[in-house]
C-alpha cells in the first residue's frame, strides 16, 4: 500500500525519528510537518496543544496518510488517545515505543526518565511504565538546558559535556538505575555525550529509534507495508523559517532534505 | 481485559517466550501449549505441522484466549498468515519481531540468521528481513547440534563451547555481519556462550525477547492490556511425558512452574 506515513512535531526535533523511519523502513514514504512557528509546544496550555496538533493531522489527512505518527513527547501527551479514537488510521506516539523498549532492556526494574518540563511534569512516562509494569520504579528528571544546546548545534565536546554532567547529577545520584528513556526527540543527538556522563554500564533507549519499530510492527499488522522499491520521494512541511528548517535537517540528515515546502496552519 | 494470552510451541523451546512474556508483561496470564509428544515438528510435512498447530490452537481458543502466540519457528514459517486470516484475534510469530530487531540493530544492514534446518530452509528470516528492507544482506546458518545441548541441559562450559563453536565457524568466517538472529527459541539458553563465540561486536538478537515486546506493542493496539494486579496463575499443558517437561520447565524458570497438565490433542 504506497500511501504516506504522516509525521508531526512541534519543530525539528521530530527528524531524529523520521531519520529512523527513512533507516529501519527504507521503502516508506514519510510526509513530515513541523510547527517550527509556534515550537515549543511544552509551555502551552493543553487546549492549544490539542488545537495545533489537529490542524497539523488535518493536513496530513488531506495527503492521504496510512499512518501517523506524533513525533512529539508533548503532543504524544496530550493528544494520542484521542486521536486514536477520532481517526481511523493507526495512530503512534513516541511514549509507549521508549517504555516498552526499557522494560525489556532492563535487569533490575529501576528506570530513569529524562524530558522537557511539560513532558516530565505530564507524567507520562511513568504512567506508561506502571500501566504495563506496576513494580516499575521510575526516576525522572527535566533537563530544559538540552533543547537549546542541540538547536544551536553544540552536541559533543567540552561545552556541552558541561552542560549535561550538570543537569543530569541528580540522575547519577540515583545510582539505581540501569536504563535511562532520552523522552524527547531533540535528545538521541546528544546521546554520546549523555552515554559518557552517566558511564557505559546504563543502557540508554531513545524513544525514536523504538517509535520507528513500533511502525513496522502495525505496517505488518495492518497490512500496509509500502510495496515500492525504489527510494520514495519525501515530504517535508514547516510552519517557520525555511532557512533555519533547511539548516537544520541537512546538519542532522547524511543526504540533503530535498522537498522543503512552507506551510501556513490556523488562521 | 482479563482474558490469557495463548502459547504454542512444538515443545519446550517456547518457554523462553513465555519467559520472556512474563518478565516483559507481568500482569498478563499465559497458557502454554507444548505439543513435547510429537516434537519436533522441524522435520515433519506443511500438511502436518498446519495440523497439529491447529489442534493446539482449537484448544487455546476453548480457553477464550485475547492473543496468540506462535512461539516456535517452524509453526511460524508454516501457519502465521494462514492463522492471521482465520482468527479474529492477533496472531503473533517469532520470525518477524527478531527480523524487526536485526534491523533496528544492524549498522551495516549485514545480519547473521541462525536456526534449526526446516527454519533455515524455509528461508523465513532473509524473506521477512527483505521485505522491510530489501538492500540487507543475509548470511543464514543451520546449527541442528544445538536443540539436543539444550535440552540436555549443556548451556555453559568446555562441551558447550566446542559444539557452538564448531557449528559457527562458517558464520564467523562472514565477517561483515554485525548482528546475528538466534532464530529457535532453544537458542537464548545458549546466548552467553554463542557471544562468547562470534565475539562482544556482535550484537545477538533473541527473537522470544523481542516477540514479548511485539505482544505487548498489539496489547497497546487493540486495547487488550489486562486491568489485574496480582500475579497470574499461568497454565502450562504438554501432550508428552510429564516429568519430562516439568523438569526443564522448572530448570528455565526462576521459580517452580505450578499448573502443569498432560493433555492429548488429536485422535
Amino acid at each position: 500500500m504506497n500511501r504516506p506515513i504522516g509525521v508531526i512535531d512541534s519543530g525539528v526535533g521530530g527528524l531524529t525519528v523520521a531519520r529512523e523511519l527513512m533507516r529501519q523502513l527504507p521503502k516508506e514514504k514519510l510526509i513530515y510537518v513541523g510547527d517550527t512557528l509556534r515550537c515549543p509546544y511544552g509551555p502551552r496550555p493543553k487546549e492549544e496543544v490539542i488545537q495545533f496538533t489537529r490542524e497539523m493531522v488535518d493536513f496530513l489527512l488531506e495527503k492521504n496518510i496510512k499512518m501517523l505518527v506524533i513525533a512529539c513527547n508533548t503532543a504524544t501527551a496530550f493528544t494520542l488517545e484521542m486521536l486514536r479514537n477520532e481517526l481511523d488510521i493507526p495512530v503512534v506516539g513516541v511514549i509507549q515505543p521508549g517504555a516498552r523498549a526499557a522494560i525489556k532492556t532492563s535487569q533490575n526494574q529501576h528506570i530513569g526518565v529524562i524530558g522537557t518540563e511539560g513532558t516530565i511534569s505530564s507524567q507520562a512516562y511513568p504512567q506508561a511504565l506502571k500501566h504495563i509494569n506496576p513494580s516499575i520504579h521510575v526516576n525522572d528528571l527535566a533537563c530544559p538546558r538540552f533543547v537549546p544546546l542541540v538547536e544551536m548545534g553544540v552536541l559533543e565536546g567540552e561545552d556541552a559535556y558541561q552542560v549535561v554532567a550538570e543537569s543530569l547529577v541528580p540522575m547519577k545520584e540515583q545510582n539505581h538505575i540501569d536504563t535511562l528513556i532520552l523522552g524527547c526527540t531533540h535528545y538521541p543527538l546528544l546521546s554520546s555525550t549523555i552515554q559518557e556522563v552517566m558511564g557505559n554500564d546504563i543502557k540508554i533507549i531513545s524513544s525514536g529509534d523504538e517509535t520507528a519499530r513500533e511502525v513496522s510492527v502495525l505496517l505488518e499488522y495492518y497490512d500496509t507495508f509500502s510495496n515500492g522499491y525504489h527510494p520514495p520521494q519525501h515530504e517535508f512541511y514547516a510552519t517557520g523559517d525555511r532557512a533555519l528548517f533547511e539548516n537544520i535537517a541537512n546538519a542532522w540528515f547524511d543526504s540533503p532534505v530535498e522537498h522543503i515546502e512552507i506551510i501556513t496552519l490556523g488562521t
